[in-house]
C-alpha cells in the first residue's frame, strides 16, 4: 500500500504533517507538496515555466515550486516510481464546502489524482487555526480505513471530507452529503496602500444559501463529519438538447 | 445592454481585443482582464494579497494584477457601477475541451460570472496562433446574437464555446455538445537547467478518450463550432446514498 499525500497550504503546514503521520499506519507514504501556501489555487496548473522539485529523502518528501495540482500531476507522471493506491490531500486549514469546493487547491489535488484513476480524498477542517488537529487526523484515518474495507466493491472514489474542529469523541458521526450552495460573495474591499494607490482585496465568501439537511454545511454545523462524493463532468447534460434547439444550426451569413 | 469582457491570456492578447470589438455592436463594453497570461489558472482566486487595478478610460479597460476569476470577481463585487447583462471570456488561444475545461482560466472567468447569476459565455479557438481570429469573433457575435434572441425564455446560461480555426463561410454550423474525455496526461518532461539543477515541465494533455459524435472534440474536428452548456455542481449525486452506506455512521473509537 502506497499513499501519496499533498495539500494546498504548503509542506510546512501542520495539517499535512498530521495527515502524513496518520497515513503511515496503512503503508508507505510519499509527500509531494507546494513550497508555499496556495489557498484558492483551484485546479491551476503551471504551464508557462518549469517546476523545481527538492527531495528530502528522510521524510520521503518532495517540495515543488508549483500548485497543488502541479504536485499531484508531476508525482503521477514521473516523479514516483509507481502509481500510488490512494491520493489524500490536506488537512486543509479551513472549510471547502458548497461552491467554495471549486476554488479549493486541496480538492484540486484530489481531483488530479482521480483524473489519473487513483482513488482520492480531500480533507479539510472547517475552522482555521488547527484546533483539534489530532482529532481530524484520526477522523481521516477512520475514513481511509472504511474506504479500504470497501474498495473491492466500489469504483475509484473522489471524496470531499470536511471535519468540525471537535474532539474525536464529541463528533457525532459521518454523514454522506451533497455540496451546499452559497450566496454571491461579499463586496470587494478597497483600501489605500501606504504608497498612496488603491488596492483591492477580494470580499468574503457569501453566506450559505442552501444549507439544508443533506448538505455539507448542515452536517458540519450539527457536529458531523461531511463526506461528499464528487464528480468532474461539468456538462449540463439536461441542457444539451435545449441549447441545441435555440443555438445550433448553420452560421447564416446575416451580415453579407 | 452592458457586456463585461475578460480572458486568461491577458489584456494585450489579440483574442480579447477581437472579442471586445465584436461585442460593441450589442451595447456598452467594459474589459476587465489580467495584466499577463494566466493560461491554466482554473478558478484560482488571489486570497493572500491585494490586487491592483489600472483603469484606462479611453478603452473602458481595467487591467488587474490577478487571475481571470479575480478579474470577474472584482468587476462584479464593486468595480463596475452596475451588474452587466452578460459576461464573455476569450477569445482564448487554444482549445478548452473535455477534461481541460476544468483547468481553463477562460472558462473560469465565465463560471465566475455565472456564480453571480449573470449569463456567461467562454470562447476559445481550438488551434493556437490566432489564425482566422476575425472568423472567430464573428462566430462569437452570432452566438451572442442567438442567445439574446432567446434569453427571455431560458435561464441564465453558462456556455463553453470552442471554434475551429476556419474561415466563417467554411464552418459547417453550430453543435450543442457534451464535454469529451481525455486519456491521462503525458509524462513529465525532465530537463537540466543551465545552472545544473533538474527542472520539470508538465507533460502534454492526454489524447482524447471520448471523442464520439456528440462531444466537443467531435464537433470541432468535423468543422463545427462546439457549444457545451455547463453546470457547476461537483456533487456525484448518484453516489451520495451508496457512499452513505459504506462510509457513514458513528465514529467507533476502534483504537480505544
Amino acid at each position: 500500500m502506497h499513499i501519496l499525500v499533498s495539500n494546498d497550504d504548503g509542506y510546512r503546514a501542520p495539517g499535512i504533517q498530521a495527515l502524513a503521520c496518520a497515513m503511515r499506519r496503512f503503508g508507505r507514504v510519499t509527500v509531494v507538496a507546494p513550497d508555499h501556501n496556495h489557498s484558492g489555487a483551484s485546479n491551476s496548473l503551471t504551464l508557462n515555466r518549469p517546476l523545481t522539485v527538492e527531495h528530502m529523502p528522510g521524510e520521503n518528501l518532495y517540495v515543488v515550486s508549483g500548485t497543488p495540482s502541479d504536485c499531484v500531476h508531476v508525482a503521477l507522471t514521473g516523479l514516483l516510481d509507481e502509481m500510488p493506491d490512494l491520493v489524500v490531500a490536506g488537512i486543509n486549514c479551513g472549510a471547502n464546502m458548497g461552491d467554495d469546493t471549486m476554488y479549493s487547491g486541496t480538492v484540486a489535488a484530489a481531483i488530479e489524482g482521480y483524473l489519473f484513476k487513483v482513488p482520492s480524498i480531500a480533507f479539510s477542517q472547517i475552522d482555521k487555526g488547527w484546533a483539534e488537529l489530532e482529532s481530524a487526523a484520526r477522523i481521516a484515518e477512520t475514513v481511509v480505513e472504511r474506504y479500504l474495507e470497501e474498495r473491492d466493491t466500489t469504483d475509484p472514489v473522489l471524496l470531499n471530507v470536511n471535519m468540525p474542529n471537535l474532539p474525536y469523541d464529541v463528533v457525532k458521526g459521518i454523514r454522506s452529503t451533497r455540496l451546499g450552495r452559497r450566496m454571491s460573495a461579499e463586496p470587494v474591499i478597497e483600501e489605500m496602500s501606504p504608497r498612496g494607490f488603491p488596492i483591492y482585496w477580494l470580499g468574503a465568501a457569501g453566506k450559505p444559501a442552501d444549507a439544508a439537511e443533506g448538505t455539507d454545511f448542515w452536517a458540519t454545523a450539527h457536529g458531523y463529519v461531511s463526506v461528499t462524493p464528487l464528480q468532474i463532468d461539468l456538462t449540463a447534460h439536461r441542457e444539451v438538447e435545449r441549447t441545441g434547439r435555440w443555438l445550433a444550426g448553420d452560421l447564416s451569413p446575416k451580415r453579407d
